[in-house]
């Protein structure tokens, strides 16, 4: 056992080294390098990506000759949400939330054959209990726990588990616009027979059942949201991505009938692709589990351990006592970050007038036990100048990409900017914004 | 630096001994508790499974108190084609397989920025190359990799790239039957407009374009497979799951327009839910990237990582000279397992007429450079009693759990049984199989 041991520890420790250094090599070389991005559930503004990509491309040698800032000549891509701001959180938290998994661990296909759920993760499941019982935003008592692939899954499932089988047509899918702009692509890719995407829920005037999709804080524009058509015959899905307390005060426990959240913006980490529902009634969640089964098989055991993992790191990192006090805790220095990158943002659109941002309302936080200010995710930007039509292409021209208020169900005069990327691409962003205005 | 690395050290083996600890804790668990099994696309299984399991819980104290063996109470399950005869290989590979994943690594949804296939790992990728080539199953050279969240979303996301946009109405989708019992529900299970199942492909004279799955080995009975219908207007999908040598002869590397594999039925990884499809036009694999963005926003870049050093194992251990003779060769060791399994079920068979079994032909085997025998991961049973009309429910009241030839698109005389399952329950099988016989 011994020497199995050090053997073991020897391996280990050169893999884990190895792990450090690429982890740090491969960080120089993407923050150093040019973003030329792809997209997701973004065909139309790819197009234009490429054709900046290879614009910047033949630009480059005269830049270069010019002796600019190398930071001129990046492409900043804040058209996604890639909650890249949370990878130096993570790093200062050292080894606490590495994962370990031996070869031969968690191979079969069933993580828990007792729970009508046999993908969850036992150990996921307790941790998303535990994180919402700390952060009070949502009820998890007599709720299935559904696991899925990313809340994408989660939100096809749910559409599949409240759509009627055997209706003479689809049921309407609506959300208030500005709506998260993969809604109606998501909705509709496949020509479902069991449900459609039938635009802005404020004009939504059909008779009938349908599903409304309310996401709260509002995916792209940050506002608390309710139902909005409350009508017979409608069912709700609560889309709370961003209903944490370093985008939005946690005013009180979610109790609704399905409920869908994300590791990606909890914890930061997309590229794991793990959500999760909380949903009341079990024949819905036996649908929902029933769809995953149908589309993947179940969900990646080994990204559950792990997202387990930094559940568990990020509850306990918050819940000692004066938490707001305390140097580790995932939220407090979360919500500082965002409140200082709002401030930064407040700050440089409030230099001109050529745009403008939402105002907000700022309420009590019960997990911070102070009033605090929404900061969302997303800034969601509007091009007062009278002179601009479409503030992406305006952005675009300062190599800065966006996401257009066209996508989101309103106007060009809006754009999505994502407020999780890293620091120095912020940095980049606040300095292009301050020099569109000058 | 040294007292980093001293703290990682202890804190690392620690989680890693805790984590070997409950890994033979559950296995001993595992096999040793009453399989009350959960099924994945056998909803119709399922409430049969649920009755019996409560039947045998009823029975469970009359059983006791006979003092018979523990073995007789349990409920094998091989419904489903679990892999988890594997594990023991990987657990004498020991910590070779071990994936360290820090908390900071892989957070962006984007793992390559400069493939069309954004969220595929570039380590994987090379690994899956590098297998192929060892093999000599497939060739991967001007073929687009495109990852899935198991082979189950790539053929979706292949329905969704290969069907027409602008048909007036959907393209059928057929296999020959027996097929794989899950194409019917998962091509229908959305009621799309793009694709809808049209049955077996030998009945199948409807004019017009469609869709044929070619899975060869074929799931159920394991034979080689060609297309059936081959006219004008026809695509096809091929699903090599089963290509693999310790399954059937290599003859040749396939070389078509769209081929599926998995991670799960090779290495037996079947809870890490990874699949790759090699898919020549560049314009067809785009869709299915786009097919992968919308339903899940890539694909989980843990699982991914954990996937390439497995495969990269897997051919390490196989590549050396004389790999037959190599007592770590991955599928050495696979190939002599299988075959002692399909030996000793034939001879069970084979000791009364009440079962049958298909035949196979051998063949020569590139890879093995060795004339080898089919030897499928599913036997193919067939009841040849006259008094048995359904092999599944009498095989269900001796506790044994397959899937029945309906299923399949054939008739009740025909069962599916997994022989991937553990040393223990494949055992069982054939103990009761012989019970059965006298």
């Amino acid at each position: 056992m011994a020497s199995f041991l050090s053997i073991f520890t020897m391996r280990n420790l050169f893999v884990l080294s190895l792990a450090l250094n690429l982890s740090l090599i491969m960080r120089v070389f993407y923050e150093g390098e040019k973003h030329v991005p792809h997209g997701f559930s973004a065909q139309k503004a790819d197009s234009g990506l490429e054709k900046e990509a290879h614009a910047t491309q033949r630009t480059l040698v005269s830049l270069s000759s010019s002796g600019q800032d190398d930071g001129e000549k990046l492409i900043i891509n804040l058209d996604h949400g890639d909650p890249t701001m949370y990878e130096s959180y993570w790093q200062q938290m050292g080894e606490k939330t590495t994962v370990v998994i031996p070869g031969w661990q968690s191979m079969s296909y069933f993580s828990d054959v007792k729970n009508p759920c046999w993908f969850l993760e036992p150990e996921f499941a307790k941790q998303v209990v535990r994180l919402h019982n700390l952060v009070g935003n949502a009820v998890t008592e007599g709720r299935q726990i559904v696991v899925g692939t990313g809340s994408s899954q989660l939100f096809l499932a749910a559409l599949y588990a409240l759509a009627p089988k055997d209706a003479s047509e689809p049921i309407s899918v609506i959300s208030a616009a500005p709506f998260y702009s993969s809604y109606p692509s998501m909705t509709d890719y496949l020509k479902s027979g069991l449900y459609k995407w039938a635009g802005d829920a404020l004009s939504f005037d059909k008779e009938g059942p349908y599903i409304e999709l309310v996401t709260s804080p509002n995916n792209p524009d940050g506002f608390v949201r309710h139902s909005m058509v409350n009508r017979t015959g409608g069912i709700l899905v609560h889309d709370l991505a961003y209903y944490w307390p370093q985008y939005t005060p946690i005013s009180s426990a979610a109790d609704h009938d399905l409920t869908l959240f994300t590791v990606s913006k909890a914890t930061g980490h997309a590229g794991t692709r793990i959500g999760w529902a909380l949903v009341k009634d079990p024949e819905v969640a036996k649908k929902m589990i029933k769809f995953i089964e149908l589309s993947t098989i179940g969900v990646s055991r080994d990204s559950q351990l792990r997202a387990a993992r930094i559940l568990e790191v990020m509850t306990n990192s918050s819940q000692n006592p004066g938490r707001l006090e305390s140097g580790e805790s995932f939220f407090k220095i979360s919500y500082h970050l965002m409140a200082e990158r709002w401030q930064l943002l407040r700050e440089a659109v409030n230099r001109g007038r050529f745009f403008s941002l939402p105002d907000f309302q700022q309420g009590f936080c019960q997990f911070l036990n102070q009033v605090s200010q929404p900061q969302p995710a997303f800034a969601w930007l509007k091009c007062e100048d009278d002179g601009v039509e479409d503030c992406e292409s305006l952005l675009r021209g300062h190599k800065i990409l966006t996401r257009g208020g066209r996508s989101f169900g309103v106007g060009p005069k809006y754009v999505r900017v994502s407020m999780l990327d890293r620091d120095h691409n912020f940095n980049l962003f606040l300095k292009r914004l301050a020099s569109i205005q000058t």
